[in-house]
């Protein structure tokens, strides 16, 4: 979809508006002693906190009354079709298990989106009150150390990489055989960062994040950001990861190359 | 040691000086894209930063300014001996791994210690403006949401806790055996976090942290400030933690000994 300058900056602002009131609402209930998680789905730990909701309420809420022509997609509430062809992608919380444990490294996800994909994205840290932003023009930080544009880091071979992941098994088996594959070849493979991983590869720190199992709310917000940072974000195969599912995030197009070249192979091999 | 009430003063002074000295060393080249790793061990990656030389060299300096009587022991220069039957354990950069990749999970573990053990220490994260203390009639942060007072949390069974450590493969092979007996007993396992586990655990937010292989200066700073908090820090046999090595941190009696239970059980049958 092509966007006018006045519709970008329309939709840049209604993204900080979102990102604000989402800031607020979790950090309501981050390190409350009282916390408390619920099961989403019987055997498995997903919780969901009252956070979550209310984060995503206040959204659809500031959604519904700056922007009703749009459809939403939220991780709580699920789907409200829209007229305009734009989608509001949000995840309150990326990283529920970071938020119950008190660590600094959930992230609230802000995409708008075509049919094609994001067009807009933040990754916030409300606890940090760190945000990174790109698209529409724009790839900017601004934190504790002020604000900063974003960059993705030149070509590196695989050996001098820095790779991330969430959590060490991955996915299935054969996903995480594949990922291991490939953090043979990496200097140095770190876990447990979730959404914020995605951020430190815009701010040039890291090369790769890889991951399986994701919804398109996890990924519709760094698409955006990693890519306005001159970063790719594919799935395991090359193609677009804004299904979610496998996601290959990478710095530039040669450690994307190289990280694509042990992750489509293993896959052929039978998973 | 005993210390009065105007020389604890003296110390947690000093050791604010100190990590205020260290926070504006580290930040100074945190996420500088110019930033080279050095390997300190041929084949091993153990990067060593200008930032923690600088860190450490700026902090004994202020202690061969205000603490001359007092021995220091830091990761960069070694140990520098003293009179007082006092020690600095000084650890400037906690976490390379996440400094080099940009993650504000590392830290500055500041500790002062007699023979017997640490008597008071810091832990802060710089980029987030975080700061843990504990020890000498302390314990409390001060960080971005301001300064509360840091207890941590109560008894309740393994299959509710939640347990850090920083590498999936924690130490030996049959370390690692040790820790996924206890991690299939627990609610969540994390990774990633170097010290800020061990702050995670004063603050209240998480159960347990175990790690092999630590070393001293890796550990006063968290004993302090856990056992300020009212957790426990023990090696996995239930002994003193001061000397590195396996180290298993919990929040209260009861989950720390539900945890040595297996930690130690597994010690018996041959690692």
């Amino acid at each position: 979809m092509r966007v006018s300058g006045e519709e970008a900056a329309e939709l840049a602002a209604v993204a900080e508006e979102l990102a604000d009131a989402a800031r607020v609402a979790t950090l309501d209930w981050f390190r409350r002693p009282d916390l408390a998680a619920e099961t989403k789905l019987a055997g498995g730990f997903d919780p969901v906190t009252a956070a979550d909701r209310a984060a995503e309420d206040r959204m659809r809420e500031i959604l519904a009354r700056r922007r009703p022509q749009d459809a939403v997609l939220g991780e709580e509430r699920g789907r409200t079709e829209g007229t305009s062809g734009l989608t509001w992608v949000l995840d309150p919380i990326d990283g529920t298990r970071a938020f119950l444990s008190g660590a600094p490294t959930w992230g609230v996800l802000i995409a708008v989106s075509d049919a094609r994909g994001p067009l807009y994205g933040i990754i916030d840290q409300p606890f940090i009150g760190e945000r990174f932003r790109g698209g529409l023009g724009r790839a900017e930080v601004a934190g504790p150390r002020g604000r900063h544009p974003l960059a993705a880091r030149g070509a590196r071979g695989l050996d001098q990489a820095i790779l991330f992941t969430t959590f060490p098994e991955v996915g299935t088996p054969a996903e995480g055989a594949a990922f291991r594959q490939l953090s043979q070849q990496v200097r140095l493979t770190r876990y447990g960062l979730d959404c914020y991983a995605y951020a430190l590869v815009a701010a040039g720190q890291i090369d790769l994040v890889v991951e399986a199992g994701l919804q398109p709310y996890d990924i519709h917000a760094p698409i955006a950001v990693i890519e306005a940072a001159g970063g790719i974000v594919t799935d395991w195969r090359g193609g677009p990861a804004q299904h979610g599912g496998r996601v290959l995030a990478a710095a530039n197009a040669d450690v994307h190359a190289a990280a694509l070249a042990i992750l489509s192979g293993a896959d052929a091999e039978g998973f």
